[in-house]
């Protein structure tokens, strides 16, 4: 049975990357050699690396603007040390939108003093906090462009004249934003880019080379750069796929093109969510609701157990909340066609007509 | 062509291993779902990473011996960084035998004394040094146990107090040793365990937790203990095709057979490097020779066109030697067969009569 997969992360990725995934992995670019075995110095990868860096640029509107682009190991997780090792001398501003600026602001305060601008904790993280104020002698200011536990996802970003650091693992490529307003963006790979294994870093460099401390060489973004993101071996399958992901979407018509289907399955979805008696949206203030993740529960949950059935009679899958949200989440990234969701829209509309 | 692949990282892996991989990235476990889409926290996966962490434990023999197993990523290199976060109170001792214990002796320093044991980097690392002393008051001895580079193993091991930390890198699951003896033994996976993007770290747990220092999340072993090895997502592609090889390595009967036919390779190679008038191996001393990579020149340059021409006319890939020593090196991983090393002796006798 076909699967709609709304899993959180990992997520679905494009069936035609699937493909070509498997088949690299039997034979790669014709060599009679598996990528898995081949020397990330042979010319085969360094262009697979080149590309993958070169797209990320050019679908964010960044290339010759100052910012290279790095796939490096560790995930979000190990960004939320690296930003700070590489620009907190003094003090940080964070943005508190859920569980992963959380934890960033836990990492950076190893290293420094920081500024927590604004936060929805109290709140369980259902809405994004606006009308704070960003301390102007910071080093930089954080946030966390969308919050998949919560589903939550920043519409503005504010305005400073401090670097802006924006974590972006969940909604990387979901849509336009003026990327330039950016110093530092980091994204797990793992939900629009690729697979689990590779996180993208796009950093203006003249941010880099301020901070007094000795930065160890695996964290230091100048020694990444200046290794063309091969300081070590790289995670060479997660780039590769990663790439093919990135040409993927360049064939798709890019981020203008995505974004617009992006918008069509959130309106379905979220209509549904709205209209349907049976359910309500977790996230308080609409204004704030996630295009990528959309967290909703059931006002009665008795019907769980029917809801579930036939949930798995339709083939979706990934589809649980987050254990500290609870209910339900649809995760819709780049890859989830417009179907998908109607798939879901109709098992909520029958599973309403028959309670 | 059937190629011989003798890549020095990521290099060959079995057939049958990339065979299943490549079936996993399109239907994992009949789920209809690619291996590449599914939650890390799906029963799935988790089965997946319990299964690498287990077999890895015990094929060095060292389960229910008060040692962990990690999947963690970054490679060796972020090792270096992390051995001495988690292990280096005021001084560790180290032995230089190549590039990468001079990597590691650089990160250690940032965070405390270090004190070379003894180091052949005079000699440009064509031998390993012996009869040292290791202070006794040092928080840890660390040594490489194989230095792919150069094509030097240690055939021996310091006795030592202190805890013994050990970059197997290159040879881990190669070769019986009693592995007891190390307290950390951390490698990155693109030699004989799996695809570049996975890093194993085996650590003894009783020799964690006793520095002052605060240890960032992503670098504390406790803390990626504590979720099991999933503080965050893993690599998880990575880490399912390291199970698949430390599975062919149970069925193909484990280390100790495996080292039989590793025995077999090299002794077959060294026995033509020193018989063959036409070359002269690298390293110095005889003894110290690695059975994972052997390193060799032609004493006659002006051949070299002919034996490329002749290597590269029976399959024969990634033997070219590293930039730092030049020449040749075949590296004989696990998965490379006997047959493979015996279709090089055959050039190499080949270009001799034809000379």
């Amino acid at each position: 049975m076909k699967k709609h997969n709304f899993s959180a992360g990992p997520c679905i990725l494009p069936q035609s990357v699937l493909q070509q995934a498997a088949a690299a992995v039997k034979n790669f670019n014709d060599l009679n050699l598996s990528l898995l075995e081949i020397s990330h110095r042979s010319k085969d990868f360094v262009a697979v690396m080149d590309t993958a860096r070169s797209l990320a640029l050019t679908h964010l509107g960044l290339q010759n603007k100052g910012y290279q682009a790095l796939f490096l190991q560790g995930g979000a997780s190990m960004q939320f040390l690296m930003t700070a090792y590489n620009l907190l001398e003094k003090k940080a501003a964070y943005l508190n939108t859920g569980t992963w600026s959380d934890k960033a602001i836990k990492e950076a305060k190893l290293l420094g003093e920081v500024v927590e601008v604004a936060s929805s904790k109290s709140d369980n993280f259902n809405y994004i906090p606006k009308n704070y104020s960003i301390p102007g002698d910071a080093d930089y200011f954080h946030c966390t462009s969308n919050n998949t536990i919560f589903g939550t996802q920043l519409q503005q970003f504010p305005e400073t004249d401090i670097p802006m650091v924006c974590d972006m693992s969940s909604d990387i490529f979901s849509r336009q934003l003026d990327f330039s307003k950016f110093d530092l963006i980091y994204a797990g790979a793992q939900k629009n880019m690729g697979p689990a294994g590779a996180t993208l870093v796009v950093v203006k460099e003249e941010i880099l080379g301020k901070v007094s401390r000795a930065i160890p060489s695996m964290l230091n973004y100048k020694v990444q750069i200046g290794k063309e993101s091969m300081f070590n071996t790289p995670s060479v399958f997660a780039v590769y796929v990663s790439m093919l992901t990135l040409q993927w979407l360049e064939d798709a018509g890019g981020i203008s093109a995505i974004e617009k289907v992006n918008n069509q399955k959130a309106a379905l979805l979220y209509a549904e969510i709205d209209r349907n008696s049976l359910f309500e949206g977790y996230v308080t203030k609409k204004e704030d609701r996630s295009k990528m993740n959309a967290t909703f529960n059931l006002k009665d949950e008795q019907l769980k157990a029917t809801f579930d059935e036939s949930l798995k009679q339709a083939g979706i899958s990934g589809i649980n909340g987050h254990r500290s949200v609870g209910g339900y989440r649809a995760s819709m990234y780049n890859a989830l066609p417009l179907e998908s969701v109607a798939v879901l829209v109709d098992v909520m509309q029958t599973v309403e007509k028959g309670a």
